[in-house]
């Protein structure tokens, strides 16, 4: 038995009764960051995001500046899904002998950006040689008041599911890299833009935890149709229904999948990294939440399903059962 | 330009002004953790490792249960360098899909080990498929009391320096393992076991930690040849005086040099990888800490030299200027 037989999943199930015994007062693996004790009523997040060349990124499509910025700014993401704030990070980085400083230049400048924009300074790391391929790896210690922190696992049969900004631009932007699409059209430019250079959604996390309603809260990294499922797992609870029409896409993403007949609901659930927030909520506080969030954040709050009793995750379409045909991603078996 | 035109510490150079705006309290690039406003009298220390295949370890010279406890035993070391205890462990690992689950749950046994030895459990991280070697890297959060933290920069001169155990033990196993040499014999098996299965000396660290008299301290990762430079650097002192002659040295060490014609205080000087503790301490109370930490650890705190004015650092030997054949490690540009 080797690694792809299991997958990535199956080797966290596999390790994780391992680790259970954590110390008082923290939780660890299966959210998006650990939580430790800190000073009085604060709790301390750390969360950490691996990069490897030619899994996570082409080094030749993606500007260094912009990498820079992308890899520290989806650590601050998973600190945002919790309801927090950085407090600083740390970034181990292996790199070829010959690579250009000039490259080296731009992508500290992109650390340094997202670091600016986000409260969020180096303050440590290792640096060494990699003999195939650049390799980066951010630690983000953050911090969250503990009564505030939200999980994945809070969510109850009945709440409302909701997202707090557009899915699958980044999707569409990674398949147009991928498939070697011009570049040079407004709209493709944006949908690159999404995927090369997420905005951690902070403030709104930050607002989010602030209420009690929110019951779950994680980011949307690997896409809905598999972070929902974690939710689920994670929450103990059986199902949830998603209604593929309600899904909030941007015109340029709905432009750009006519032009080359993609489904844009399929880029919007299952493709991923538009990092976003997901999040359940009671149906009794929806409205008034999400007339608040509109107020403070000049865009919706987007319901797209609910949390059920049973039949995992089921996708509607006009009222009617659909079905995606792409699933999430798994890394070690490559797309199911 | 490229990075093996700058090296490690030229690159380490370049990058640091960038990120020299931190958070009141703390500190960050240029000791062996960042240092972090904590709970009440209490510092949060956070320190990250990378480990490469082929650069850090030979997958088939190291049995993966050792390399579990050795990639975040190399981090503990590091929390004990400062005097600290380590609260958490977070670990990315990235992995080829072929790898065995054999070699998987060894790898984890030897984590859960040096885990539970230290207090240290694993609270998170990420996994991702590598198309090209294992990629491991460790992140740990520890604690310390604030006004007991040891840093590299409080060195002064006059300052002895010494060290908590015996050097070159690590670097005569890596020498054997990389030269082929028979490892049947008793001396070779402890060598190659000290290579492979470091002592974090968080105790050691701890213990000397609580006495104002030691003025800086740090683990001995890349050599003394190489970490007395970096407390000289830190400390903004002129130079050093090591007397080889007194340099700590296993008589298994030794027989396993005399065996090859290899030198021993080379090995000691500068193969790194020791793991034990550096520390420089007040001239008037060197007698009584090195006496108090023998009654401790039934081992000596071993004087190896002071801290001078100027001049660098100076080797010496049966009282006469010395020289070193190697020097330190620089990832970039290999061995000088």
């Amino acid at each position: 038995m080797n690694l792809k037989d299991i997958g990535e999943f199956g080797l966290i199930r596999r390790i994780a009764p391992l680790f259970d015994a954590v110390a008082p007062g923290a939780m660890g693996i299966g959210d998006d960051c650990a939580i430790l004790p800190g000073a009085g009523e604060e709790a301390v997040l750390v969360t950490t995001d691996l990069l490897v060349e030619d899994v996570h990124f082409l080094r030749a499509r993606i500007p260094p500046r912009l990498l820079g910025r992308k890899s520290l700014a989806v650590n601050v993401s998973d600190i945002a899904s919790m309801g927090g704030s950085p407090t600083a990070c740390f970034l181990s980085i292996g790199l070829p002998a010959e690579i250009e400083l000039d490259w080296l230049d731009e992508y500290f400048k992109g650390v340094k950006e997202i670091g600016e924009e986000t409260g969020c300074p180096l303050l440590g790391g290792d640096t060494t040689k990699s003999p195939r391929g650049i390799v980066i790896n951010f630690a983000v210690v953050g911090r969250v008041a503990r009564e505030r922190a939200k999980f994945r696992s809070g969510a109850r049969v009945g709440d409302v599911l909701a997202v707090t900004g557009p899915l699958g631009d980044s999707g569409a932007g990674l398949r147009l890299l991928l498939e070697n699409r011009p570049l040079d059209s407004d709209d493709a430019r944006v949908l690159v833009e999404a995927h090369h250079n997420p905005r951690p959604h902070m403030p709104e996390g930050q607002w989010l935890a602030a209420r009690a309603a929110v019951t779950a809260m994680m980011d949307v990294s690997d896409g809905i149709d598999s972070d929902i499922r974690h939710i689920l797992e994670r929450s103990s609870v059986g199902g949830a229904r998603v209604d593929l029409d309600t899904l909030p896409t941007t015109a340029c993403m709905r432009r750009i999948c006519a032009q080359y007949s993609w489904t844009p609901e399929e880029l919007a659930a299952a493709a991923g990294e538009d990092y976003v927030l997901l999040c359940a909520l009671a149906p009794e506080a929806i409205d008034e939440i999400a007339s608040g969030f509109e107020k403070m954040f000049g865009r919706p709050l987007v319901r797209i399903g609910a949390i059920t009793a049973e039949g995992g995750l089921q996708y509607y379409k006009n009222g009617l059962p659909a079905r995606l045909a792409r699933h999430g991603f798994d890394h070690f078996r490559g797309n199911e």
